[in-house]
């Protein structure tokens, strides 16, 4: 009775799961993740509602290991007839999430870069092609894959904090969002929008972001749970089978665009993170942000 | 002459006129439809605008004899020179039309789902093909199937009524608007507004509709047809030819989808409504109902 | 290095080139061209921004010397390193550009129809594909191809005159817009809007155009300048690759179904614009515009 779009993420799952599996040295890695280091995973049996807390200091950034845990609890959830929404949200103050782990992508081998793309288009597949309601309660600055995965909810609700921001930066640092990025973008915010947020790199403050579509709605920080709940509640109200189908329907053809170019896209990010060029500019990054610190 | 749009739609005609003539028993059916018992038609020949005035109460639900006479008249009016132009109102107070009957879609055999679905399609492709210009006069309220022929229009113009309200509302019942009502959706309002709504099942109130575009204008009761005819001479000042081409590369690509999966659609149509879980969610949603007038 | 959508541009360049100079009796065109009649050119080499002056009097239309030298030009910049964006604009006081030149669809063999429309397509895939930030200061008014040269822009800036207006008015004329122009437009202003516009064939005043994004920001007309070389530094502040990769990547899907019917798109035109019904459309608008000026 799953609808179409999630299927290919199921027949999937087998071979992702073997690859992780098969890392050299890491079968504790799972076991690893099972245990909940970076998100806490909370689910409310009564309301059918989970809560997922990012809870990796400083920034909750996407490394591999926190994508892993992040697919195998989502999975978990999916699995489980007790959960039927699930609220992703950060335990990191004034942070939602960094985006992608920059140290998975510099000075390491093609292997790693391979297993590490696999476990991004692993968690965007997930996340956009849930069964489940999938709510983001976006409470700090949600850059890059932060802002991906927000993109990915079936609603966003962001803190009204100017200070935070969300937005697909990549072009800052001199990368490019790959083209799923951008469809789940397209798909919220329109062509237009995307195309100059984009090309900018932009990150937006919260109230902007709100204005043209990026979040659905804004918070004071302390009613942001409360929120969440209340449009989980409403999403939760409608039967799951046909609100299911709905989502899929919505959202098919661009999964099903990953999916068929899945390993295609995987080269593709190896050959441009492998540029010289590209490792010198991530390297020159984070030797800013270690200064920053500093 | 005629735009790409528009050809399938007049192949396909002798079948479903066929199909339609094959009915058992039915062979009054016709006739009966082209007498407008279920719908008024008047032509003023000096401004070629013909009005449809769907008078079947008590709510103008889209039966299988609605949809037929429907189809013919507006296939007449697509025939007759003297008419360039199309406004679809309601001529019972409060509704425009409650969407599909689902008598149709309920204890029924396979064979009265398979015409009654191609009857959906007929009037779809018809009214989101036609060659002339089509204006929404929506004087109440108007969801699932009714919301449908609104947005197949080329403008909705709505009375400013808050209690009357619009939307494809299907995932409420448990049911899924077909892909090609989605798609007609997702061109008026955008994906995203579509993909929330559609989950949701919202009927929205008329302010709420015309705030995201679902609608184009508001206005009070007394100056709907008077709005309605001063839009449609707007319409009519522009050559035909040219409109027409235009109206049919616009529409085009999602015509030819339904074209070209018309009998697939009919058989997901058909499995879908026969479901056990669906049928006694329809009964549930009779009974209601009756409970209601009751 | 270069995007995959503006590959094809490269391979058909030749091509085109030696049509064009295969025209009989006009190799002196292209010498002309290089001398920039119609289109003054001026490069600030330390900003990295060219500024492309159209002063074709009276109106700057769309003319096929006017579109050989834009190309040409366009192509110089596009190979010069020490250029990075391009702003559009008018030296002609009122008039941006009036669009397609109707003289050269009126009358004229086969041949020429064939050489004016490729010359047409050329403009927009190198403009619409072009690897340079490009920036629109629309001061005057700019219907129908004019409407696409700004629409083919990264960026649109227009003066806050009401007197001014925009849009894609093809349908006013009795003629259609192609489906690249359709394309270019929806990516811009949504499906809705585009459909609707199309069809009235609407020229929308200046701060019309803005309420729905047609433009992105109005200015003073004594403040065009400065605002498109604030918004061309604010566009070169991000790094070339990555910028150039993801306005490629949005634009692609578009730019390949022109590259893809090229010639079936000429064809198209050529076997539209003979029909003697078009072109006594054309001529009585042109003794309409002769009847103006005198």
């Amino acid at each position: 009775l799953s609808p179409p779009g999630v299927l290919p993420l199921c027949h999937r799952l087998p071979a992702w799961g073997r690859a992780a599996r098969q890392r050299p040295g890491l079968p504790l890695a799972m076991c690893r993740a099972f245990s909940n280091n970076k998100i806490l995973v909370e689910l409310d049996e009564s309301s059918g509602v989970a809560t997922m807390k990012f809870k990796s200091p400083p920034v909750n950034s996407l490394s591999l290991d926190f994508l892993t845990e992040f697919c195998i609890s989502l999975e978990k959830l999916e699995n489980n007839r007790a959960c039927r929404g699930v609220i992703v949200t950060s335990a990191v103050p004034k942070i939602f999430s960094s985006g992608l782990d920059i140290t998975e992508m510099c000075g390491k081998s093609t292997e790693h870069y391979a297993e590490f793309w696999r476990a991004v288009q692993e968690m965007w597949l997930r996340l956009y092609g849930s069964n489940m309601v999938t709510v983001a309660a976006v409470n700090g600055s949600s850059p890059a894959g932060g802002c991906l995965m927000a993109l990915s909810c079936d609603y966003r609700i962001m803190v009204e904090n100017p200070k935070f921001s969300i937005g697909l930066n990549e072009a800052q640092l001199g990368i490019v969002a790959p083209f799923w990025f951008k469809d789940t973008f397209v798909n919220v915010v329109g062509h237009r929008v995307a195309e100059r947020s984009l090309q900018l790199g932009s990150l937006h403050p919260a109230p902007e972001a709100h204005k043209f579509g990026l979040v659905d709605e804004l918070v004071p920080e302390e009613k942001l749970q409360e929120k969440a709940a209340a449009v989980m509640a409403q999403w939760l109200a409608l039967p799951d089978h046909a609100r299911q189908l709905t989502k899929s329907m919505m959202r098919k053809t661009v999964l099903d665009r990953l999916a068929a170019h899945r390993e295609e896209d995987i080269q593709n990010f190896i050959s441009f993170i492998s540029k010289e060029s590209i490792q010198k500019s991530l390297r020159m990054y984070m030797e800013m942000l270690k200064k920053k610190k500093g």
